[in-house]
């Protein structure tokens, strides 16, 4: 997760954990039923709408102090349209960009969309498309929406689950270890743990983070040899019981839920996933731990020590392995695939 | 929170973020009752004993992934003893050694303390004791601690109250304002929330931190005058549910509650304080939010919002301001007071 | 599961434990406030309206099999009108109504109110007004709001608290002991708890019950000497966890919170007490024990046992023991006291 | 509390609800590994040890104000062994006595056990030992064990899992619907909720109780057509979170998990379901609700309605269906089966 960056290391020799890349800033989710995604968002799992335009709404959680974290766009086929990252600095926007640039995986600069300025946008190697930016729009809750509390920068409504803020992203890649080794080289990413299988050769998922939190991204390995899928997005919510509680208000509204409330065995996280009305899965995600190492040392688990990558027993059904979006087993075309630079 | 790094500064004209210091990484608290305080933080509070040597414990949270993130130490009075600081590199532990230094804050090299490497020594401008080190040594659980899961450094053993790990520690400081300049402009902390009186004029309290943790440092007034003192030392647990656990735990075994279980309207921390048999202030902690903003705008909080401190009513007992380990009004003798030096 | 075994009863001319009150059935709530009051119940707590007629509302929990607990009665002052309990049986309720006509408490039949059939209405000692009937309306709950569980009543909505079911009751009585006395001779209840200060000779409160819950009627004594008042009327929760969203959800839309959340020692029950916005107190509550033992031994507190009467500390403030609806210290007129017959 | 009414016991010829059946009392458990057990509910679930006799350890949760709920017997194979039900009065007693005698059922007086005085015992139907009792011995803590909680029968230790009290069990029986009807007609138990196959020609389990709590004593079906077989021993904590906890602490442990922590759908039950070391199915539960009107209209579940028998998806592992103790398919001989009464 160390990188060579040319204009630092003619101060010190040793290279130094890159910190140019601060959270994860918005997803992009594309559903082929917009009415009935929003519903699920809005009502079911209690984010607020910031804004429409065109095709899409934007959304958030009443803890995102960015005005939109969520970005719902209709489309023909559900998935992930732009994973937008927020740099640490003007600097580091435009060092990201040069380095990205030069590995051939950009796209170019972009004049940003609702909530955030120009950014830089690019193909991540499975071709998954991603952008950089570092101008970002506070929330200003309008006066029905304002908290109580000072420092939250919306209401807690009460409606529905009341997810607090987007939390991480699970993208399905082709050849995990190549995308593994983009976002620790050219983003910065930590890597915090990984699936190994056949002795180390068959890279089965790796999680990984820009800061504390134990993953904002993760690629987990596409079954289907697909490019460009999602796995899942996930929404944090603060206690266990606020995910049981998720849990009772999905069945209530009829909702699919593929697999928990349980936990993983791998990153602690405390999960729910379910599908949104549009196809896309979605977790409803607590628990999991904290790194703040600067040299965390990852946690690989093989065959025999991953299991059923649940703790507690129990499996994980087999759609959790073979499903993402868009469903390519349901006959719809994949994204193209991206032209992959040699360099990975 | 952006400061002037010469290193730095000859290839980008504006200043970035600092990002030196990783994260909290031991306290060492003084405790006129070595035996009781032991019971404290091992039986009820459920920590483990990593090392003993000379007159200290050196405990951990079973989360920790560090050998050991509290040490407890014999000592005439309670009060906080040596805060070590965990730097992100190597190079970044001689930039703030360099730079303490000009400030003239420095003590100077120390060769490390059990489980972690060289580090320098230094005080903050009311005159605590820090250092900041790069090698730590991990935890390595023997094997009737290895937890069933590869990615929790212990068994989560279920004995008393279970405290995941350390998060952190408030600090009495006679001038909030200098000492927050320091930790703002030598350690690279941002400010997050900030409680001012008197139309901004008296800075009652500042939280800060070098990572997405709320909170790893607050300054809050020292309304005795005193130096060198201890607010509290937090602990932390991964629900609300578990601090309301705690409470009980804690009434069981006869431990005096001085607050909480509540939540803070500043930090949205949920709390619950107690006393250590030693006298120092500790808290159990769960909930407050995660900061990944480069650009956090600071929150204020002035007499009539703070109010009583707490969120849904009721007050903070006086003693909560009035009481600090060493204990002045005990008739103790505070530490000496330090020489501050010049610049702040 | 109905028996017939006339043989038994000449048998045992020893008394056994009455059992002709199952539970709490309804309760009907005063306020001058009614749409506001009607908002608070419905959306900050989650009810549901299920009737409407004349100046009342008739409300329900998503748990309560009943058509409804809750009838809310706009009326010049706050306060509590008419209480309803259920019989366990016809059979039941005709005895019950015999010795309360014998003890010269009773007021008549009544031809029931919405949900219940035919009752038989009387006064306690203090001159509040209660009632017991046997025929009940089920719960069935229109097609928008049925549930996926066919054992719950009513959908979970997730809208605001979410309370479950009605609980219990404490009403204000200038004389605790007379009134703790009919409650167990002519109802039937158990006596769980008492605080009796004075080495016994002031009763301050009695918690009694004519089920395995902790409490469904407790008496507290009326400082201000009124008659027919209300302390409080409790609603459940299932978690301690769903009580804490409860007070964010309550300081979200303004109600003033009392105490809590926080947990008594006598009952053990985590409370949080609000006041509806015609000034009623409603508790939003959880935890606290069943009790099954047909002999169960009465829990006494003396002054210093009760203490501040929480469990972890801090206290209830002056409020808490001077407050009731209607409140006499703000000059309204109390309801007019009863003739209190001389059996008591 | 009680009440002498000689007058009502002739007045009313039809049937009342019986209730001689105040709650369950003490269940012993089988197992050929006593000391793995012992450790299994004294170190894992926190249970205490009140008392030791021969081959047995007499068990209680720290909620349980009975000095003993749990019955801890050394034996060749797994399974359980008397079933004690208290009665609500010494009549009560008789009455029960007199009635299962004449329903050839019983097996005659004893001297009681430790903690209870003399019962009358007899099979049910399906063969299981029962016995039931009016005399019970309060457990009095010694001083370590005193709680700080008046009302609290024993100190919450924070050992382990911290079961709070016994909730019910579950018999296998091969045919359910006989020993429903034993319970409902002898015992006087009300039906809560069944699972009805074939046009509800197969009575696949059956939920009873004889009290507020939802079941005390189920009746599932033993699909090997065995005898007198457990099911499962059921333990109560108060919140949903104590069971994802009680989870954590049996994974570290090596305790295998066969189900679990999740939700019913029939019940609302949430269970964690475990095997002891010696083999028999024990569930720490939270949840479901209480039951208190007297004409409960018990809810039935058909094969589409009832599902996997789970809430929220998931399904119950086949071992779930399949197993039992002793358990028949390990070719341990059943209890021998018993004769079964004509009246059934």
């Amino acid at each position: 997760m160390y990188v060579s960056d040319p204009a630092v290391v003619c101060l010190s020799m040793a290279p130094e954990p890159l910190h140019d890349i601060a959270h994860l800033g918005s997803v992009e989710l594309l559903t082929p039923r917009p009415d009935r995604s929003l519903w699920y968002f809005r009502d079911v799992l209690g984010m607020t709408v910031a804004h429409e335009a065109g095709d899409s709404a934007y959304l958030r959680g009443y803890g995102d102090y960015a005005v939109s974290t969520l970005k719902l766009t209709a489309a023909r086929t559900a998935g992930v349209g732009c994973i937008a990252w927020r740099a640490t600095s003007p600097e580091a926007l435009e060092r990201r960009a040069r380095a990205i640039e030069a590995a051939e995986l950009g796209i170019g600069w972009t004049n940003g969309d609702f909530g955030r300025g120009r950014g830089y946008r690019f193909h991540d190697p499975d071709g998954h498309t991603m952008e950089i930016y570092y101008e970002e729009q506070k929330y200003r809750a309008p006066a029905e929406l304002r908290s109580s509390l000072k420092n939250q920068p919306q209401k807690y409504a009460g409606r529905g689950v009341g997810v607090r803020r987007s939390d991480h992203l699970a993208l399905l890649a082709s050849d995990v270890a190549a995308n593994r080794r983009f976002a620790a080289g050219l983003l910065g990413f930590q890597l915090r743990e990984q699936v190994m299988f056949d002795q180390g050769k068959t890279e089965l998922g790796s999680w990984m983070s820009p800061n504390a939190v134990h993953h904002q991204l993760a690629y987990v390995r596409d079954v289907k040899g697909g490019h460009g899928r999602l796995h899942h997005f996930s929404l944090w919510v603060d206690n266990r019981e606020d995910v049981l509680r998720a849990a009772d208000i999905l069945a209530e509204n009829g909702i699919f839920i593929e697999a928990g409330p349980a936990k993983h065995n791998n990153s602690q996280g405390f999960y729910l996933y379910s599908y949104e009305p549009g196809g896309n899965r979605v977790e409803i995600y607590s628990g999991s731990y904290l790194v703040m190492a600067p040299d965390w040392e990852p946690v690989t688990w093989d065959e025999r020590e991953r299991g059923s990558g649940t703790y507690w027993g129990g499996a994980l059904p087999e759609s959790f392995i073979q499903y993402g979006t868009p469903d390519i087993a349901a006959g719809d075309t994949p994204l193209d695939p991206p032209k992959l630079p040699v360099f990975f």
